[in-house]
């Protein structure tokens, strides 16, 4: 099969490589539906996370099964299923807590812009679609396996909800599905924070009330401005530097909730910064199996749409030129037709 | 009036000072039934946090109203009443939230190991109790007025009610009464971290189930093992420290909860293992005045008798032994006759 394999900063190649095949009786090999970048594939792709051999990219995946291992049930080939980045079992003590993303049995899926890719932990991973669904929704179920579900997750460890003020520091595809989330869940007023024309406009097709393209203490000025002094209720921090994480922090209110979804690169929070703010802070990698469900439901019934946040399709052999266009910050997200 | 007044690390007096006035026509005078030395008095008693004047020292209270300015309506002078280490309006939005100590008016209280305090918003303050007290729950009503309602908001902040599993890590006064919030929120199981045989037993009178004696992460292995491996549903962190940040973060199952409510000194947060941890944190400066109302009640019909932390009691010509005495950990807390 072809895959893209990253071996060098911004050195990424589609390569063949073996077919993957069951390996333990609870895998599953699907084929991919269509594959895509993540804002956090970047972060290896700038060298800023190393790389020491070459690396198949990809976490995001949602296809058609192909083969299960014996020991799989509730997963049957030919159906169409959307997983998430940990693959889990979704029996286990922190999955029942809906914390998926730290089952005690999970396993880091990588490799996924491919056209074939194995999922262990099949019937824990996995949830199918009613059906196998028309190709336009394709591009939703791709974002429900990461970038929706991990919006999702920023805006509900934020406490977005009925009659709160949500701001959203970070763009990205994560930023503005976390802005659609906040809109779903209720939230009376969503401040994105952008200074680009053309994610403020998608994030305000998502819902957000009001755009502030100032940064760091600026932002953090306007915000206060938009809230009586006092701060927003909820903030998500989708980007995962310094900057974002103490924006968010310092644009909610005493009592307030964060919720940190960007991946932290070389992230310090001064605790007694912490302490005199007040807020509450929870995140993590995001838990998507917890939501999946709702996530496929909403999509299937076409209620949202995140597939939108794919604003350039490139075929897979032109994967180099997708993460240069991320890159560049011409494009929000790529998807690959594999 | 005598006061205690800090001179530099290790040097502290009584001396006499001016009786505090009406200055605001929203203050209060009181005259202190009793002072107490904080744990939190120790920083700068230290040298930890820097001393550049002679500092009157103390901020908790409990006493009875001399006078009151002309808009005082609430408070009158003859009361018993209790107030917390920050005055607030108990009007604004924070306050209206439960955060009295982010009130946008909010103003620092000091100088409270003394016979004589000025409070200033005393009708926002101070909360009276039904009649004046009997003698022998004053120690009761002064704890309550920081390091029990310090302890209270720690395991709210935690999470801790029925059913849950509660680790309290710090076996000072906050510590120690967070134990005893544990158990009236209806903790099942309180595991106390302490290596003192005196503490370990006030502990486990408090309502603790567990003592563990390891700290680091030979500490955090303990209460894992008694978890079956998951870690606890909550942990309050009541020291301050880097390390007992840490222990309560890695102690703490995916999706618990943190309440920290120790002044963090050097405290930073690694982001990536918070991201990984999945816990939720929250913390800062206990807003007492929240609890103020339920904890008096508690006291007045003898429910929980939080004065039972006070294991020194000391006339307040001796308030260097005082200090001394809790430097040194032969005290928990002191109490001062005035």
């Amino acid at each position: 099969m072809r895959a893209a394999v990253l071996h060098a900063p911004r050195d990424i190649r589609l390569e063949v490589r073996d077919d993957p095949a069951i390996v333990e009786p609870t895998d599953a090999v699907i084929r991919l539906s269509a594959a895509c970048i993540c804002g956090s594939d970047l972060w290896p792709y700038r060298g800023i996370s190393a790389i020491r051999k070459p690396t198949p990219m990809g976490h995001e995946y949602a296809g058609i099964v192909e083969e299960v291992g014996e020991a799989v049930t509730a997963i049957k080939p030919g159906q169409f299923v959307v997983g998430s980045f940990f693959a889990s079992d979704n029996t286990c003590a922190p999955c029942r807590d809906g914390y998926q993303t730290s089952c005690v049995n999970r396993q880091g899926l990588g490799g996924t812009q491919s056209e074939y890719a194995r999922v262990p932990l099949a019937d824990g991973t996995l949830v199918a679609t009613p059906e196998v669904p028309p190709a336009d929704l394709i591009p939703s179920f791709l974002a429900a396996s990461d970038v929706l579900g991990t919006g999702w997750f920023g805006a509900v460890a934020a406490g977005a909800g009925a009659g709160k003020t949500v701001v959203v520091v970070g763009d990205g595809a994560v930023g503005l599905l976390a802005v659609m989330a906040a809109r779903l869940l209720g939230s009376e007023r969503i401040i994105a924070m952008s200074r680009h024309e053309t994610r403020q406009r998608l994030a305000r097709e998502f819902g957000a009330t009001d755009i502030v393209e100032e940064r760091g203490d600026d932002g953090v000025a306007m915000v206060e401005e938009l809230t009586d002094g006092i701060g927003a209720d909820s903030a998500v921090e989708a980007v995962g530097t310094q900057e974002a994480m103490m924006q968010a922090i310092r644009a909610t209110r005493p009592g307030g909730h964060v919720g940190f979804v960007g991946v932290p690169h070389g992230v310090e929070i001064p605790g007694a910064e912490l302490f005199s703010s007040h807020v509450h802070l929870h995140g993590g990698p995001a838990p998507v199996r917890r939501f999946l469900p709702q996530l496929i439901d909403l999509i299937w019934n076409r209620e949202i749409d995140p597939g939108r946040v794919f604003d350039l399709t490139l075929p897979f052999a032109q994967v180099a030129e997708g993460y240069a266009a991320m890159d560049e910050r011409r494009a929000v997200k790529v998807l690959l037709t594999v």
